[in-house]
This record gives C-alpha cells, structure tokens and sequence, in this order.
C-alpha cells in the first residue's frame, strides 16, 4: 500500500489537485495520498524545497514524495525522479528536489523520459496531471524508478545561503515564514551546541532579543522571542502573535547572534 | 472500494465538509474520499460547473462525484442524481451538474426524494450534510441510483455563452480564472484545428498577443502569453505572474481572435 | 480501521498538518485521516471547540479526534486523552477539547505522561508533530488510553455565554462567523420551543428581523434573516451574502429574540 504525498503551488481553489488524485488513483486505486501543501507561492522553489526537506522525514521509508513547483513547465527543465535513502521525490529538476536530497542520501537519479508513462496527449501547461502524477502512479504501483527513463548524474541544486561563524557572532538570514508570522532561520541548532543559549543576543532590524529559549510560553503573551523551533533551526517568533507582522521582518533579511 | 470526490463552495475554514465526510465513512466506512475543491466562491454555480466538467474526466469510471454549491438549499429546487458513461454526480439541481452531464452522456436521472436515505432529523440549510452525503454513501455501498428516488426527465442546464467564428475571427467570452491569474476562454482548441497559430492575434481589453502557443514557457518571464491550456481552451496567462492582474480582465470579458 | 480526525489552527500554507500525518501514517499505516480544518484563527480556542463540538456527532462511535490550538505549547498545560461515549479527543488541556466532551458523556480523562509514545526527541513548539500525532497513532492500533498516561479527575472548561430567558425575551450572543459571513448565535433551537416562531422579533446592533425562519431561502437574494441552523442554533444570514459584513456584527456581539 503505497503512500504518495504532494507538494505544489497550485492552491485549492482550483481542481488542479484533485484532478493529478483522479490521474494516480485512477492507475493506482490502493495508493495512500496525503497532501503536504498546496500553498506554496507561485513558483517560490525555495519554499517548496524547504518544506520537502522538513517534512519527508517523518514519512515512513518508501514514501513517493510529489512536487510540483514548476515554472519552467513546457520548457527545457527535465522531469526527475530521485531515489534515496528515506523514500522517491517526483518533480521538475529545477532545485525544488535538491533539499531533500543531500548527496550523501542520494542512491540514483532518473530523468523520466519514457513517455509511455505519461497521461496522452500530454499537455505543455500542466505536467502535475501528465507526467508527475502518472509517474507516482507508476512508482505506487511497483514500478522500479530506472524503468521511467533514463539515469542521470546530477540534479539542480538551489543556492541557500549558509550561517557564518566569525568571532563572536554567527550571522545568518530568515529563511521561511510560517502561516503564525514565525520567521524561521537558516541557523541550525547545531551552531549552538558550545554556546551557553541564556547569554547570546539575537539581533535582526531593530529587534534585540536576549537567550534562545526552549519554547513560545517562555514569554508573555505580545511578546517577541527567540527559539529553536520544530524544524531545528532559530526562530523569531511573537508568542501568539506574528513576528513577521510585529518585527518588521521577512524571508531574506539578516539575523546576527551575538556570543557572550 | 468506492471512490467519492466532494466539490462545494464551504470553503475549509469551517468544519461542514469535515461533517460531510463523517456522514459518508459513518455509512461507508470503506468509501475513498477526494477533495476537487472547497473554493468555489459563494453560491457561484458556474465555477463549480466548470469544476466538475474538466476534473471528471480524470477519475475511474463509476466515481460518484457530489457537489453543493446550493444558494437554493431549503427552497423548491430537487436534490438530483445523475448516471453518466463516467459516473455518478450527486447534488442540487441548479446547472452545477450540467456541465459534467452532456446530454450524450446522460444514462439516467433520479429525483433524491426517498427520505429513508437523508439523515434524521434533517436541516433546510445544510443539505450537503444531511441530503448529499448520506446519498452518496447509499451510492458508495452499492444501492442503485433507481432506489434512491423518482426517475427525472431533465435537469437544470447553464447557460455557457459559446465562441462564435465569424469572417476573419473567433469571438469568445473569460469564464473562469485560475489561482495563478490565468484566465480561462470559452474557445476551444478544435475551433483552432485548421489555422496557423502563430499568424493568430488574440485581442482582449488593452491586450494583444501574437500567436497561441504552446506553454508559458514560450515568453519570458513577465510577459503575456496566449496559449492552449490544460482543460484544451485558449488562456490568456503570463509567465510567472498573474494575467487577472497585469491586464485587468476578468472572468466574462470578451476576446477576439483574429485570423490571419 | 481506525479513523482519525484533525483539527488545528496550523493553517495549510505550511506542511504542519502534512507532517502530523506522516507520524501518525509511520506508527498506525491503516489510519484513515480526515481534517475538520486547519484555519481555526490563530489560538482561537473557542472556536476550535466549537468545531468539534458540532462535527463530532457525525463521525462513527471509536472515531479519534486530535485538536491542536495551543497558545501554550511547552508550557505547563497538560496533554490529555479524553475518552468519550462518542469517541476520544486528544489535544491540550485548554479547554479546547471542553465542548465535545460535557460532562455527562465523559468516560475517563488520561494525562498524557508516558513519553515513550511521544517522538524523541520532543520539540517545545510543535507537540502536534511530537506528543499528539503519535499518541493519535497508538490510539489507532489499539492501545488503550489507559496505558498514555495517569487518570485526571478533570479538564480545563470554556466559560461559553449562556443565553437567558427573562420575561418577554431571550438574549444572546454570537459566538461563530462561518465562512459565508452566517453569524451563529448561543441560541438553541430548544429555547423556542414553546413559542410561535412567526412573531418573534430578533434585534442585534441595528439589525431587526421578524420571524425565525426554516431556511435562507425564507427570503429574496441580499435579504437578512434570522434562521435555526444547521448546528441546531439560532443564525442570522443574508442570502446569497454574508450577514457579517452586511449587518456589521460579529463574533461577541449581543442579540435579543423579542416573544410576542
């Protein structure tokens, strides 16, 4: 019984996600669909590929994971399915995979090429419905990936800026808002693992924040705090509030926490 | 294994299709369910109609498919079922099947009066609960649509407006527009069958595009773009941005393609 | 086969709900998931309960129903399992499971203490992924609740508004706006019982309205009324439009049912 999660910027409003359902269940009627989101912004990759990332591990192993955020649908950009150590992602090769698949997990890449897998007449618009949908399909039903196409060496991978540590200072930059206003950083819990958390100051804008806290109710309500959040990554967040409405904050700018 | 899809206009910050889906697995524990969507706007039937139209096709033959999007709920308009070649279609009989329902395709259409198969006691202003789901369930465990009520001769029909080709040019009408901003012509890509597409001008409002192309991805980013789209109708789009908003048309403008 | 239900205010922007359900499909992969909604307004507890309050009824006996609107989230409110004659809630103990479970229909409380169902290691922001989903998920193969944790005498209650009869009125107030601008007031169907519908006279702000009527379709499009919904309480609407934007009331405002 194989689970198929999907990720797209299509949204709800229109049928465009039930209609790749109708396409995989109609090929693959015991196949397990979860939804992921279907919120991400228009074409916003890197949104996309975040939650990929944050999300697939908690799927059990095998899981087929598809994505569709897909600006370059109809052009060049290559479909893919990439297998690795955790499960199948399914999507366009335009970065939006690549986060999810970090080298070490990657087992092999497919660019899917054979079009007897694919809905006819295939359409250049939407290719959720013509190729990725029918190609989950395909996988749910117990298609090895290497019958889809042909293998590929690499795949697209998206540039995410990176924390710096310098003396006395890891800086780095929001990464992802969550629907709460909770900015979410590309700083790792890891960085700071030698660090005594009470004493490190969180500056971003105009905002100061004093230690790294454990949870939101370590503040008053209204108030603004730093955490390490459920993605294991720094946090700004307002305890029930938005940070990113309060803070004057958002995806791309800078934080720098400063040591001691 | 019975596969159920819901189309309403209830949107999902509410819980009402949440109930609807506690009514249908109470009496068909084994039934799938499928969301097409929630967000039709408000009472707007010809959405939810095209809806239905374009993502039927999609699914496995015998699917019961019910929508509500119901401004007449409580009122004198039948609660109806229509057999298609496709499926079946569960909900009110004010044109929102119609679309789904060429008459070629009609087998068979029942007037849902048998109250043994409604809920008990039963509400004048939320048949989705108390009506549609329970008859979709009876359907979902096997119950012949003849059992559920009186043998109907008609149904509701939209009134679409239709393209016209006159000397020179195809005139056609917006009738829907996509979460992305496409917008959605009635003219079709058989009304194109003996023309060259790319000595056809399409002019809408203050727009005129050259040629109808085959993907977004024909035109750089941020420019408008005629195309052919996935429901095999003329859209007007632009790449990576919103064709509602940099041109100011909307769903019922009028387009013209001219020939030649 | 266990069904499972959820209810948040995680919105469906980002893969929270995604990810509770990749947990709770990893521990129990026969769960069937259904979501209530995922837009109760940010740490809007009261409406959270509303929701289960009046959805539950409708799923089958044994059904489990996890709610997560948790301001307090690691913090020192309790994580509980009530058990119910219709079925168990899981989620915080901050009223938010209060309504579905009124006293009289309580079975057993269970503070939700033994960790080794929880994943690990556990987040002190996001106990939906981390204490509820897998508790959810071990509900739905069979543990007992019994076995999650310690017996509680009690849990956290709303203080919801009561409606009052005095002589010659009954007064209210709105407690939920529906997605359609419907304004659901405290006012059961069972405090008119004894009256004549017809002549009773609703005020609220400037609004007045005669009769309770059977359905929106009582009166002509864009006209107010005063209706007993579907939730069995008194509602005021505006066909085919929204009563909240039209009559300017809203959640927390007063309304007075006139006798005679």
């Amino acid at each position: 019984m194989a689970l198929v999660t999907l990720t797209t910027d299509f949204g709800l409003r229109d049928p465009f996600v039930g209609i790749m359902k109708g396409v995989i269940l109609s090929r693959a009627p015991q196949a397990r669909l979860v939804d992921l989101t279907h919120d991400i912004g228009p074409q916003d990759v890197l949104a996309g590929a975040l939650v990929l990332r944050h999300a697939t591990p908690y799927f059990p192993a095998g899981t087929i994971h598809v994505a569709v955020v897909d600006p370059g649908v109809g052009g060049s950009r290559r479909p893919l399915c990439v297998e690795t150590t955790a499960g199948l992602l399914v999507g366009p090769d335009n970065g939006l995979l690549s986060l999810a698949a970090p080298p070490a997990e990657v087992r092999g890449i497919i660019h899917l090429t054979d079009e007897r897998f694919f809905l006819s007449p295939r359409s250049a618009t939407f290719h959720g419905r013509d190729v990725f949908a029918p190609v989950a399909a395909a996988l749910a039903c117990g298609t090895p990936p290497a019958a889809l196409g042909a293998p590929a060496d690499d795949l697209v991978r998206l540039d995410v800026p990176e924390p710096h540590r310098e003396a006395g200072a890891i800086t780095g930059r929001v990464l992802y808002a969550d629907h709460f206003g909770n900015l979410v950083t590309n700083v790792p819990e890891s960085a700071l693992a030698d660090l005594d958390r009470g004493r490190l100051t969180l500056r971003a804008g105009s905002t100061v924040l004093t230690g790294i806290h454990g949870s939101y109710a370590s503040v008053a309500t209204g108030h603004p705090v730093a955490v390490v959040g459920s993605w294991g990554l720094v946090e700004l967040a307002v305890r029930d509030g938005s940070a990113r409405a309060a803070l004057g904050l958002d995806v791309g700018d800078g934080v720098r926490i400063e040591i001691g």
